[in-house]
């Protein structure tokens, strides 16, 4: 079986029991994917994870820590968030199949690919999914949804194992000459847009400013940009600064 | 999303890990299954399994125990046994996707399908394998191959919903106007078979007695026989020995 390793990482963000890691370390092992980065492990390393991963203990060693998403992310393109709740409103969401071709053709590229995994108690806040291009739903029992986090990377590392062994099968991948813009350049871009936005004195009249500014990262995220785009997005960005700056108007 | 309950169980043999139970009892209950058997589990009721199974104890109070694989699964139709090992010689051997087409497509006959997976440690005896009519192996890492029975039963249980979510998917069953003969219906003609060989001293030249015999069943098992098959071949057997009998023939 040809299973080439591709640039695909899970992260999984402030997981709260040690033995899920190993179970997931365990999980992606099975499935050939070796690159596990833990934001903020509540304990870690720790015995269950080391007796859970069994045969993965490399895995394990080889984890990397982040402090915060973003920075598990930040050299990443596609980024997928996985959700247990249908709150996937203005976001594309992806069943598990689905998503697998995505990442699979996604991280042929070349470009890291992330699949993000919640705490088990709260999943990933909303903060989170404004990081992520699209969302992964597991279709499941609607009187008992939620997965244990590491079945559920079980489950969406077998998805991009199954796509790998069946090359005919792929999805098309958008057409696109440049990589995605990183997790880092949109935030970037969109410090560059809010600090436009409180020049020009432009807010939501109806709702908190926060509530505006997701829905703005969402119409961005699901538009996926390339790195050129948003280079035109924040150029145009810098024209509206400099010109009301040159024309001297009040603030 | 429509999930009718099919009669599909999954039967554990000799569970060592109480927390394993709970984990394929919520891994069960999330893809919409509910009947779990347990094979002489080496600790059930356990704490383990109860935290494990989270939101699923009701699984796990129903579950029924057997003191064996055969008293499990004695009332089944298409009995699926679960593999980390490439030994299918001479069975069927499926991959869990086609593994589980099937599955569905014998349920909605309205006879109970068994899936059976072995101890965490080693699986399922040779004996336990030739009480099935297919095996099942997932496909998976080559230098890692062996997944935690819970991650097996949850990645199956999916397959199994992905199923049923895709109804104008399905491979179509093979013809057949009557159920497939039960385990213990064939247990039954296993028996009588091996009485007819002992009184015609029809023995293996070449192995153990035993090997010729485990052939015989994977042969009739992969034959899939129905109930009248049996009956056919179980009259043919009656058929020599009262013939031998009426002509006196030596013993």
């Amino acid at each position: 079986m040809s299973t080439p390793l591709l640039p695909i990482r899970f992260v999984l963000v402030e997981p709260s029991h040690p033995g899920n890691i190993g179970a997931v370390a365990r999980a992606m092992k099975n499935m050939a994917l070796s690159e596990l980065v833990l934001v903020a492990p509540k304990e870690f390393p720790h015995p269950d994870a080391t007796v859970r991963a069994a045969g993965a203990d490399d895995l394990l060693a080889s984890a990397r820590i982040a402090a915060s998403l973003p920075e598990a992310i930040a050299d990443c393109g596609f980024v997928l968030a996985t959700t247990a709740r249908s709150r996937e409103h203005h976001f594309n969401a992806l069943e598990p199949r689905a998503a697998a071709h995505r990442v699979v053709a996604e991280a042929r590229t070349g470009s890291p690919v992330a699949v993000v995994f919640g705490t088990e108690r709260f999943g990933l806040s909303n903060d989170h999914l404004l990081l992520a291009h699209a969302v992964l739903r597991i279709p499941a029992n609607p009187a008992y949804e939620s997965l244990n986090v590491a079945m559920a990377a079980q489950l969406i590392a077998w998805e991009i194992l199954m796509v790998q062994r069946e090359p005919h099968a792929h999805l098309p991948l958008p057409d696109r000459e440049v990589p995605l813009a990183t997790p880092s350049q949109m935030q970037q871009f969109f410090e560059h847009l809010q600090g436009v936005m409180d020049e020009v004195d432009f807010r939501d009249r109806t709702q908190k400013g926060a509530s505006l500014m997701a829905r703005i990262k969402r119409m961005f995220n699901r538009a996926e940009l390339d790195a050129n785009e948003v280079n035109i997005l924040r150029g145009f960005l810098t024209s509206v600064q400099s010109r009301r700056r040159r024309a001297g108007e009040p603030q």
